[in-house]
């Protein structure tokens, strides 16, 4: 999957509250853009529970064979915030109270009591690692290797991709031209796969929708060639219009 | 991961769209709740791109390790719909046009030359695999083995869930009790932890969030013993008023 000079990613997404359907994610989505939008390639999400073993399996898989891991949850100061002792194992280092942690943590309470046991467990951070800050709650995520942790709090996590960055490898970006069609996929769908097939640099993906007035297919073109993107999304577009049907760039 | 008796699942996302950051996933809250529901316990998913590689080693991965698995995507007519085959290679099993499929999808078209090849793909089904039928788009996903090939569609994803629900076995029901505390999860997690670690039956997760009028806390207890999950939930309660806050079951 590591093609030459391609800059590829996994997430990890962190937390029973997912998997019990209590939360909808939606922070993947969020990465997926951001990264997208640096030349970034996803290549692959998992979630797992707020069980150690589970997460250090799949994190020891994923940035094995990803250029960059990103995670999201399990870093606040509640018993089952367990990411960075997680992670730590996974890398088979020590986890410490980060000086420069501490510092901004105690910072942020006006009364030296409010900075608890629990919430110092924030401060906690993997050794060797590096602070991902955050202006939004102050408790940082971190970088360790090609790892990056964040919080699973949407705005914590906002705050923190756009801290860290800086850090990433911009890949080349992908181009993406969008056909929306209104015809069922079955009746463009031959001429799609012949569209494909000449034109081997570009990904061609076709997706149904259901609305009123009847199905629709949004055809969308990517890749990193933006003429060849173009040359595609123009044959898709005379391809719509044979069967009748104005297409709509959008 | 397969306790006694517990009934645990998987979910494999299949497709590029939700990778791109195209389409944001909601057929994994909607599933995760559907097997809830049931007794059932979603503990892992994975998003995997159209390729066929990869659709494999996921699935063989999560088919030997949990009860059952539940795909979505990839089923439709077009080229890069390839999830029927790469089901068909992960079980070693060949796939051809299953007449049952066949006819479902000729008794659909009034003009037979509509039922073109492409479409005709939507009928070919792997060797052993048994129909999943759905009332909104005609074309079935299927069942081989513990898994389950479902369309990425929502609306047609939900019809065919409906469909084979009655096909699994169920669990014991996982109890619910969520308090919500308008302070900082900080202030209370010492008591969290303690409260946890006194009720070993049940799972405590503690969820932050960020409103207008401060910053507050959803505390939620989970377990399989009714009993247990109210009497955390009724010492978390305390703890809360003993910060002074009235909490909110909700």
């Amino acid at each position: 999957m590591q093609e030459n000079g391609t800059i590829t990613a996994a997430i990890l997404v962190i937390g029973d509250e997912i998997l019990s359907g209590r939360t909808q994610d939606t922070n993947t989505n969020y990465i997926a853009r951001f990264l997208g939008a640096m030349g970034i390639d996803l290549r692959e999400c998992r979630v797992v529970p707020d069980a150690e073993g589970e997460i250090v399996a799949a994190l020891n898989a994923l940035r094995a064979r990803y250029t960059y891991v990103f995670t999201t949850g399990g870093i606040g100061p509640t018993h089952d915030d367990i990411t960075a002792d997680a992670v730590a194992k996974a890398f088979g280092v020590g986890i410490d109270y980060h000086p420069e942690a501490m510092a901004l943590m105690a910072a942020r309470y006006k009364n030296p009591d409010d900075f608890n046991e629990m919430r110092k467990r924030m401060a906690r951070i993997p050794d060797t690692a590096s602070l991902i800050k955050n202006s939004v709650s102050t408790a940082p995520g971190f970088q360790i290797g090609n790892v990056f942790v964040m919080a699973g709090v949407p705005m914590v996590m906002k705050a923190m991709l756009e801290e860290l960055s800086s850090r990433l490898e911009r890949g080349a970006i992908v181009h993406v031209a969008t056909v929306e069609a209104h015809l069922p996929e079955g009746q463009i769908a031959a001429a799609l796969a012949q569209i494909q097939s000449s034109h081997k640099t570009v990904s061609v993906g076709s997706y149904p929708f259901y609305r009123e007035g009847g199905p629709g297919t949004q055809l969308v073109v990517r890749g990193r060639d933006a003429q060849q993107v173009e040359a595609a999304a123009g044959e898709i577009e005379a391809a719509v219009r044979f069967e009748g049907v104005e297409p709509l760039r959008i």
